[in-house]
């Protein structure tokens, strides 16, 4: 399969990460992107490097201030004086908003990033628009013919917002991949296989009717993003019936995924897309030290062969997955499903 | 004059406070209040402590969802195992927010506070009420025909919604008098000279026009509370025009901020209510840590004279002042220009 690869992912190196009040060391570390790599070099696939695709397909999905506060933040904070080397908000808007659109760097901070998972250091954006690049350059190749191509993309992108980071995400690159799809062949399907709700994705295209959200992750009830991810969710506007979330029990295993993912197929076919753009987690591995949901490295190619029997052109985005012994080896059992 | 206190703000003592990306220590400690207490002493105030009111005062201002949030919270962060011994919220719900109420005490937390200041610890919801009963006790000597009484409330208050907890506070004193006040006497109005815009007290009466809420405070466009307490911000609903924001710049000393003062003070009196809350941070000083404004200990006299000037039944609230050589004087110059 043709893969595409930026090493400039590893500009974004951020070390904070604060969760249940304490200071952790981020997941989300460059050797997720590395492993993943050599996973398909190992396997045979052709890793090519991405085009450069500039803020166009980019600024079809994000708002114009949120592309301005990523690009220019950093310098900013730094100017603060006596701050962090990285941007982490410390104060947000609320749904009690009165004001407008903050002028203060502390502010805009709040504004634009949803939790304390997002640090944006100074190689965060130029990584972010690489690993777009590379999310266009996978979907690119699957407009110009190719069955399935896949986008090694770091950072992930599927709890971005159009305006908002979160939960490791900058640019949603899985919602970006559509978005280009969706200019170029019509109505377009997003399937969410991450452990985490794609949050970022189904609010981004919450009133499109052109553009189906499903997501089959961890039950959000006790479990990030916690806010959304409910069943209930349905879209709105143009959008309405267009989303469908099918959170599953902490610790749920293979048979279950595949059955919710059957439940995601069906629910596809009646929405028949022109093409599919995959949010691939592997973080729902039984390994993961996310311990959100349980699958096996033999699950995932089930997971593989689910979508391979879609029957339709798809791009396959990175998201999460952490480090384990077993990461590559799923990445490679999905690839290894496709025909 | 009558002031009120009780030693049990000391059960908090939050150790937490993230800002500009770094963990420091807060600034809101117990000793404030100890030196407070204390300059009540040496000017001959009488001290007393607060009569219990129970629930109702506070019900009256805080949603039930949020009173419950904060009794319980403290266990139910602890039984996450892995948790620090404060809470503190790292993910919350923002202006896409889709789903509803969330069931973990980790999308609670974030639900329920707006920054990363006002970490709640096993002793912060017991002190925290009895700051609500030391306001309630002297805006009931008001009733009962005080001219004027002080509340020694800490933790602090203004920036508490009816849902929410930010910057130090957790139940809005300053609110909790005005409310108990306008249900005995009728129309009353909020005077907020904290070095900081009462956000909290401006949200929970904005759409009041019966209670009239006035802020001086220094210019959040850089400064906390960033989103809020800009001049354009006038109430809405039933409440337009009863809300008035009077920002400073940063460094503003004794004559601009005296200045505003008489601009707020017309105001009252067009608004004519029948008694004045005022929240009394005493952050404004040219000393506090703080440094948005450089109010002089002369200055906090000619504020207490103004606000004395306005001839009105005073609750007098303590809401912020930081440790600095003349905090405890800062609040004997108020309380001694008062007739």
């Amino acid at each position: 399969m043709k893969a595409y690869y930026d090493p400039q992912h590893a500009e974004h190196h951020p070390k904070f990460f604060l969760v249940r009040g304490q200071i952790r060391e981020s997941t989300e570390v460059p050797e997720r992107a590395e492993r993943l790599h050599q996973a398909l070099i190992a396997g045979g696939h052709e890793v090519l490097a991405p085009r450069r695709f500039g803020r166009g397909p980019i600024a079809a999905v994000h708002s114009e201030a949120y592309l301005r506060f990523l690009e220019e933040a950093p310098a900013a904070w730094v100017a603060l004086g006596d701050a962090s080397a990285e941007i982490v908000a410390n104060v947000h808007p609320n749904r009690h908003e009165a004001g407008g659109y903050p002028e203060s760097i502390v502010g805009r901070a709040g504004w634009h990033m949803a939790d304390t998972a997002c640090p944006i250091g100074p190689g965060t954006f130029a990584a972010a628009l690489r690993a777009a690049d590379v999310a266009v350059s996978a979907a690119q190749a699957v407009v110009g013919g190719e069955r399935a191509a896949y986008a090694l993309c770091r950072p992930p992108g599927h709890h971005a917002y159009a305006d908002m980071a979160g939960g490791f995400c900058f640019l949603n690159n899985t919602a970006i991949a559509a978005q280009y799809l969706s200019e170029r062949l019509g109505r377009v399907a997003v399937l969410d296989v991450d452990v985490h709700h794609g949050n970022g994705t189904q609010s981004i295209f919450w009133e499109r009717g052109d553009v189906m959200t499903v997501s089959v992750h961890a039950d959000p009830t006790d479990f990030y993003p916690f806010f959304w991810g409910h069943a209930g969710e349905r879209g709105g506007g143009a959008g309405e019936g267009a989303n469908l979330n099918l959170p599953l029990a902490l610790g749920t295993g293979d048979e279950d995924v595949l059955t919710a993912l059957a439940v995601a197929a069906e629910a596809l076919h009646g929405f028949a897309p022109a093409a599919l753009v995959v949010a691939l987690g592997l973080d729902a591995s039984e390994e993961d030290p996310l311990k959100g949901l349980a699958v096996t490295t033999q699950g995932f190619s089930r997971i593989g062969a689910a979508i391979d029997g879609l029957g339709l052109p798809t791009v396959l985005v990175q998201e999460g997955g952490y480090l384990s012994p077993v990461l590559g080896r799923n990445l490679a059992a999905v690839l290894g499903a496709f025909a």
